[in-house]
């Protein structure tokens, strides 16, 4: 089939379906390959896998998956080809593939998903493609679409499809994913932070030269979600006890991994954490895994003999996380590992120190010309965001990107940590 | 120590504490023993029990645990407590009863309980009362403040403690159990079925009798409240999607514990289903067990021999619910099943039949007295709620309860099935 | 120019506009006709006539007027023919038609419509169709797009145009009028009685045998909806602060009335009243009566001689209204009449009593076959809307009308009145 | 009396009232002096001014006025005795005061009042505190309850009182009065921008050397309500078409004005602008003066021989405003203004240039020292906001406030003007 005489509307259902949603009031699916992905075991696993990670320890009520995240960004893209200046300018099998692109972005996240990456060195964005191209439900399902829409669906998540167009809607500054977790989040959280005005953002939205630009009577609406994600991350998204969650997580990770290293005999049957300690992993394997069995595990773990992976997975399953303060340089960090250590907490799992840092926008070259967000003024010349948004600009110019650096340690070492 | 003298003042923290939560905006903690219940295991557990069982389903974005709903129970009370009625009415040792029964109220539910009470007969509320006065992390919370405080928590639950306005603000037709789950059942599935004016309700709530009854100028909005209530169970709780996930789910148990009884040598390590299948159940055993585990067995059931195990638990997994239709008679039913069983699908497990009723409103006497709403007139004189509601009178003479006969079985028979 | 082949395309404007509206986001304008009668005088009037009349008295924030309304209804009317069944059914020259009768419906309406209308017998609907026929802007911009266009607006008005489907949409039990106005006094109000699920409504929207039906799986929605108008009536519109309100306004009018055609001698220039007063009305007449320039006159009458008209408008403006209580029988009526006029207060102006009733549905019959709701079965059978909702069944048999019989007094002889 | 003996207590309501609100959902009123001070012409007469000015000609759902906002204020006043801060710090004398400041806060905001005091030279807190000290019925309200009350309340008002935690509260750039009207404005124009975390504001407050300041843990809730400030401002405050209007209603009272001192002969009867005419004005006159009378005038305008004041009038009540375009320097001004000049319309009325600045935070010294928000460090310190906000102290350092400089001109010339 060719490309070009593609046509939606041969692939329309004859019951075109919608999901009711908390945000976006429903989600509408009229194809039925996308029927049939969204019941994929690739998608439903996703289902299983926490959006927040650790945040809802801190924001109780957002408890939601990257399956409904995902919903989101597919009907947010959705919208988007629903836009004059975008209905007009793609063809329907690009549609297509942006719509999938949206829909899959993020199947390739791991159980808990920083903290997993962190250990395992899984890039989830690699897996993603993998689970796109290699077989799987989902590649499976696509194929009888077109033999070309994984590859074209690859391209787009990887950043190297020759339509810019398609790559900056899911992923780009200003894209349909960053678009549903503010609202969703937001939302779920009970926080105002994140919300922001994507109606009209997406009537400014133009096509010029190839690319996606705004008008510039949007970049107000712009200028208000980008605040919105500058205060969603240090509000919720880098607040303290979230980052003490992940951290705590990826300590039994951590320490899974190194007694296995160090030929440590385990009691509980590690079957689907293998390929990962083995590093040879294949699609299915990763399927398998979602964090019903990583719960699974650190239950059984408060059965091992290792009192550190014990401890550990007790620690996380009841909710004993670790205290933080502010860190002040290396000595102090070496201090209280010393500290640990000294009182029997090995430094390795017990002290963790980071370092969150949130630049709340890319200007032009600091990563490559995708970054920058472009303003269409009235007489048709581009210019970057930083020139039309005074607030932009000024953060820009400040180069006073907010940083915070914490340590984190046991609660019962607390007494001895903050004298120092 | 003397419970008419107990002062809650005398066990406040000295940092009040704040939860951040998407309906009540803030939960409230004062006191050291709601913070420590909160943290204990059995509390913690509920993060892994997802309030609506399969109704996310249906509501993609209704992913919450019963965790949260549990705080927000605790919190509804605690704005009742705030009403001058109930705050001068109560002393301070009842006050801290009934902020703790709201809060506890839920620790005895299964994981996806409905379907699990239904195979294992254990009742959820049994379960609650066994986790509050036998030895456990939050019995010992408890004692902590008062020997006599896991009893008369008890009593509130079971709906034997001799003070009736304690019973009805955590169980009774209008109790901060259905209030909080309204809402955040309504916010969370973006529908607006369930949204009522609690504010109202709470602001002519006053005592009579020893009990709690409401103003006139309450009626309008305690009829909101039961219809909404009403139209809640209709459009989300007993949405046929979510019962055909229920119904996927109960005949997984039932097949499990059929083949254990049978003798059936299962590969999986069934470890912590053990004390269900004998009956021989300790608390410990049920803290133990979660929604995670019974996700990670039925992923171990996959790789089963038995063809039915197997089977329907790659159904549930991957969203291969069973289809439905509305059933005329038990005839439609016996042929239902007798096709069923000639296509090779064994009835037990694969025809399930549901009537799902929802009675509005318990008139007096219906279930006992406790069941009424009491109106209280200007001149101080009380009746029953449908005198004083066209609107509830009307249905309750009516008759009409609405009720909903259905039938569901796998896809892969659908043909056969509906040309009954 | 043919009517049947009208086309909207042809009267698209360049650049489509939007109006922002806190109730449906955006308000859609893309043709020139509609942007021309949004800012004829006409429909500009609108904004000085309040959407609520005294109800703002009770919920302070509802302050909004018949414009927003207008062009809420307007939208709704918009997102109705952007329904499949709809879009399909309609030509583009009776879609533009229903477009202006739902933005233009209530320019009939008067200052202070229905205290204004029980006191000069000006039926708004009549007002309204004259506005549209007569020689007015509104006319004038009509029939700049189609000769036949005022009349066939008119016909949708009057519910004699010999398409149902339009009359249904504007003027129905079920219509874009009741939609706007349930959700947007809701939200004005600050209250949840009037909130329902408009997007599931519209999705269940079929036509059969030349008229709007529902969907089976839309019944539910529906009771919802007519839930929500039962509440919102006796929760808002008949809050008797409220109707304490609407009647000393007509109580005013009665009385300039009256003095009028006693040939009392006015110090204030009545030119804006007398078309009124002599019962001679154009339509330009109509045009420049609003609520500010009655509000003038109010402030007028406090320097008039007559002390009824004095005494009367200075409680209007500075809000000393009227006490209430529930009235038993004529009897009671007469006493307090009696009690008024010994006390000084005359008491066709000084008592006024009225008998809210509301009638949550209109079953097949009681006002014509177009006032039934009727649902569409999966076999394809119509039945009316009760035959399908136990619910509204119940209500229609109970014959229980909710209805509240109240007099209204001034505060100075509360005493007096109160120990009947 | 003695103010520190004053007790609140002594004057509750027996029965308290609360008013339905959409921002706050209820406004509680316990004191029969604040009831009263609601019901006052003087308060009642702000329901005839609107909130914001001709925003709601884009807007179109903001058609709140100043007298809900007042309600607001108050009811945030009253939040913020309730923290445990403020309650524990002033008297209950000192805390009636403030609850009336800021009820009262906008008493004596003209119609229209931007227009109005831009040509009439009336300054609107100067007319608030003279109608808080003179004869009017706020005032004889006030000293009901202690003679000071009028000079303490508006000293406050004028930010003379010693206690400036009062003034702080009502006046300063973390006030009840913004907080109120960005949760309103956004609310009510249905934008997100003005959406803040009021609570967490509210519980981050604390005392500290005489003055409210705010604990770190609450500046990114307080940077986040900055944002939220600039962006109405310039979302909507400040937006074009608001503007116009704005200017159209200046042209009109500056001719009004001009004809008065040029002896023309108006058929009107000028009454109620006669006092502000001739500059001689008690409180009483300025009481009679709301939006109501200013329309009636605009009507009656519509019939003068003066063509200048007959054409604005029109235009304004019809919606005829002004076109605009962005202005480049004094020599496009003077051109436009000559090019009108040449086409008949005079440039003192016809054309009409602004240049907005909004400055989205005032640094100590800027206006005094109580512009500063300041920070509580967790050891004590305080700092300025600044030092504490990266975003903040961006916007300062950058010195790129942002200004709009506009022209605004008949419609009817734009072609002309707009070839420059």
């Amino acid at each position: 089939m060719n490309k070009e005489n593609f046509s939606l509307r041969d692939i329309e259902m004859n019951e075109k379906r919608v999901l009711r949603d908390a945000i976006h009031d429903y989600i509408h699916v009229d194809h039925l390959v996308i029927w049939h992905l969204i019941n994929s075991q690739e998608m439903q696993r996703l289902r299983r896998v926490k959006q927040l990670g650790g945040t809802y320890q801190v924001f109780q009520s957002a408890e939601h998956s990257r399956f409904v995240h995902s919903l989101g960004v597919y009907q947010v893209v959705r919208r988007m080809l629903e836009t004059e200046c975008l209905d007009n300018e793609l063809n329907d099998y690009d549609k297509l593939c942006v719509m999938c692109a949206g829909l899959l972005h993020d199947i390739g996240h791991g159980p808990f998903s920083h903290s997993f990456e962190g250990v395992f060195k899984e890039d989830h964005e690699n897996i993603t493609v993998r689970m796109i191209l290699e077989d799987s439900e989902v590649h499976n399902i696509l194929i009888t679409v077109h033999e070309d829409l994984p590859t074209d669906i690859a391209a787009i998540i990887q950043h190297t499809h020759k339509n810019q167009i398609l790559i900056q809607m899911v992923s780009s500054q200003l894209d349909a994913d960053r678009m549903d977790y503010l609202l969703r989040d937001s939302y779920m959280t009970g926080t105002t932070y994140g919300q922001f005005d994507m109606s009209r953002i997406l009537r400014t939205m133009r096509i010029c030269d190839g690319k996606i630009v705004y008008k510039e009577s949007g970049v107000q609406a712009i200028e208000n979600y980008i605040l919105a994600r500058y205060h969603m991350y240090w509000q919720v998204y880098y607040h303290p006890t979230a980052r003490s969650y992940e951290h705590l997580l990826q300590s039994v990770f951590q320490r899974v991994k190194d007694l296995f290293s160090e030929g440590y005999s385990y009691k509980t049957d590690l079957k689907y954490l293998l390929p990962f300690l083995y590093d040879e992993l294949t699609v299915d394997d990763f399927t398998r895994l979602d964090e019903a069995v990583v719960l699974y595990y650190f239950r059984e773990f408060m059965n091992e003999d290792d009192f550190i992976l014990k401890d550990l997975s007790a620690r996380f399953l009841n909710r004993k996380l670790f205290k933080y303060k502010q860190l002040r340089n290396q000595e102090e960090l070496d201090d209280i590992k010393h500290i640990s250590s000294s009182l029997g907490y090995d430094p390795r799992y017990y002290i963790i120190s980071d370092n969150q840092k949130q630049v709340p926008y890319l200007h032009y070259g600091e990563s490559g010309e995708l970054s920058e967000i472009e303003i269409l003024s009235p007489s048709g010349e581009l210019s970057p965001l930083p020139s039309k948004s005074e607030i932009v600009s000024a953060i820009l110019n400040s180069k006073l990107y907010k940083s915070d650096k914490k340590v984190f340690f046991p609660k019962e070492i607390k007494d001895e940590v903050c004298v120092l």
